[in-house]
């Protein structure tokens, strides 16, 4: 991973502004034996004139051939190796839906499902329930009281909501409920080690999930509850510590949001806002305050998962159309890339190395690619990187990094 | 780093012989955006008969964006890395000048300064005094007797001297008197750790610093000391332990014979060796009593320094005019390299992959090189890899490692 003792030791306070622009999924596959990815496919005229500048790369999310989902993925292009740093998408989920979570605090990730007179899960998504239906369901958890801590639950999007418990001596070290299969019962609440701080915790969650059970009945499709991912603030290493780096996120929607907290950046309002140009909009509005901005767009991904090449495509060019608003900004240095791949033609994550546009002009060593694509990323000068040796490179370029001895 | 036990375990007393040549801070970059490096534009006929049938490549120093100074990215290139290993300068600069320094003496490096009535330090350097007139100043400070010590000054050049503290229980644990900075006063010798011996070194010292300044008094422009790099004989490995490598070093200046010793290197006398041409040509005197021949080119680094593109690129030039001297020798391995990047343009050294040549007729694997420069070897066989990796590739291409396992 980033070395962090090396970097709290040469990072500078002072030195030049940084845009990193992540596209979900960037990576792509040819949906023929001789065609082209999605990137090279898009006509994406302001990006090739970066990558002729510039230099390319292409970045390995974790391991070789090691599919990410996008909480490690983007910990990774943080500079935080996601082998070392394994974080529960309970602690992710909670802070992108603005709950606030302390060290000690536990925040699990929920469904509401549908079970069946037997207790079986018939459907662990309760139909995809709708946001404003599942709104309703929070309220009914929301009555619900333990004594001794504080619960708060808060809804995520459709079938997804998150519950944080708050109080002395609690455990995160708690099992999935979610059998992740429809047929079976949930899982009871079953610790993931042994010691009375986790035994206590065991009890005060099945107690509240016994309560939610009772107080959903009735409410089909979403008359159950399934937990995972339970986590706490795992206390990462922050930007303005490591990297010196006054950073912002310019993300919509509330996972990236979370990791973006977790590692110390300033989470930007960004309610409303839908296109990549409203997002740069965002950016070019708060650039001034920052050293470092974020800005994650999400929808290459979800078109990808949904094996919409021509929708990734046209996505990628609305990116780079916008960009333009971003250039003005006259950054020393923009790093252009993906969290991992997810090919249309695969309809999801993938192993596959992402590619990497990085384009600062006081510095970068150009390279002979002709434009932005993943076959000029993979000879490019950068070469194949781990993501997590982006953020040193982005530094090293924007000359924030004093001289390693004499 | 190289792995030493697998070194120690598979390296062979005898093989073929292998030259490496450093020319310092040999990347570079375009002065503008289409254009070519120093390297890239310097006519090197030879080096490019080498590269065409050989095999290129592109060194990172110490990790992806860290910029390395001469010492730590000399030692990564000898096999050691430089994150593990980090030796403070005074060492170096000791060594390098031919002062012995053992395990438990005490080699700092020192500036003369100029200081005002109020002892603040008005010049960090002394006016960049003449080595001629700061060896006056030299001879003043060796009168200086610490009882219970012995104490050895020695000019490195121009305004830098080294010192060396030798007794019972010294610790090399302090911190720099030099503030960095014009308009402040020295710091006080302060210890880095909370010991008894590292109490009555920073004593010994304070008594020293305090002795200088008395002596100096009227001697403007260098009427002070500033001390830096405290540090000891770290007992590295050594060549002929971990590689089995009678190795030679033909280096000019002495930070670089210093790091050489310390790794085991017999150090050539090199006194009235200007020329590359010269270098080479004690290279080839000496070249039949030893496996491994180091040779180090200075001035490479120096021109790009001063932001002097053409000088790079005409001294670069001459050490290519000058290689036959080497080829003639019939060495079975040559590695021709930089220890780090400096571009003219940026005037400093930097963060940039190191452009690598492996020529070794018997072994190398061509690649679509036609001639040596930064692009090339950014796409070259051997890849993009850590300096550290270089000695490990020497030898096997001198065909001086067994099998690993049956």
């Amino acid at each position: 991973m980033a070395n962090f003792d090396l970097m709290r030791q040469l990072a500078r306070t002072k030195g030049g502004k940084i845009f990193l622009l992540v596209m979900d999924g960037l990576g792509g596959l040819p949906m023929t034996p001789n065609g082209l990815t999605e990137l090279e496919t898009a006509k994406t005229p302001n990006m090739d004139r970066l990558a002729k500048e510039g230099s390319l790369g292409a970045t390995i999310p974790v391991r070789r051939g090691i599919t990410p989902g996008s909480g490690p993925a983007h910990l990774g292009l943080f500079g935080y190796d996601p082998v070392e740093y394994q974080i529960g998408r309970g602690i992710l989920s909670a802070l992108g839906v603005g709950l606030d979570v302390k060290t000690g605090d536990v925040a699990a990730r929920g469904n509401f499902c549908t079970v069946d007179e037997n207790g079986i899960v018939t459907d662990r998504r309760a139909g995809r329930i709708a946001t404003d239906k599942a709104m309703e369901r929070v309220e009914i958890l929301r009555q619900i009281q333990i004594p001794g801590v504080e619960v708060e639950v808060e809804i995520e999007k459709e079938y997804r909501f998150v519950v944080v418990m708050r109080g002395e001596s609690l455990s995160h070290h708690l099992a999935d409920t979610d059998p992740q299969v429809e047929g079976k019962k949930p899982f009871p609440v079953a610790p993931l080690q042994q010691d009375p701080t986790t035994a206590r915790t065991v009890r005060l969650f099945e107690q509240w999930v016994d309560e939610a059970f009772k107080r959903l009945q009735g409410h089909e499709p979403a008359n159950g509850v399934l937990l995972r991912g339970f986590a706490t603030d795992p206390n990462l290493p922050k930007y303005n510590d490591v990297y010196k780096l006054n950073a912002a996120c310019v993300a919509v929607y509330p996972m990236y949001k979370g990791v973006s907290q977790l590692v110390g950046m300033q989470i930007i309002d960004t309610q409303g806002l839908e296109t990549p140009a409203e997002e740069f909009g965002k950016v070019a509005e708060i650039w001034k305050d920052f050293d470092f901005v974020f800005c994650h767009i999400k929808k290459t991904d979800s078109y990808a998962e949904d094996g919409k090449f021509d929708e990734k495509v046209h996505l990628i060019e609305q990116v780079d159309a916008a960009l333009p608003t971003i250039l003005d900004l006259k950054p020393d240095v923009v790093m252009i890339t993906g969290d991992h791949s997810t090919p249309a033609k695969l309809k999801s994550h993938s192993w596959h190395p992402v590619p990497l546009l990085l384009w600062a002009p006081a510095t970068h060593m150009p390279d002979h690619a002709e434009a932005f694509g993943e076959r000029a990323c993979y000879n490019g000068a950068l070469g194949q990187l781990p993501a997590y040796d982006v953020m040193q490179l982005a530094l090293a370029h924007a000359l924030r990094l004093d001289k390693f001895g004499a």
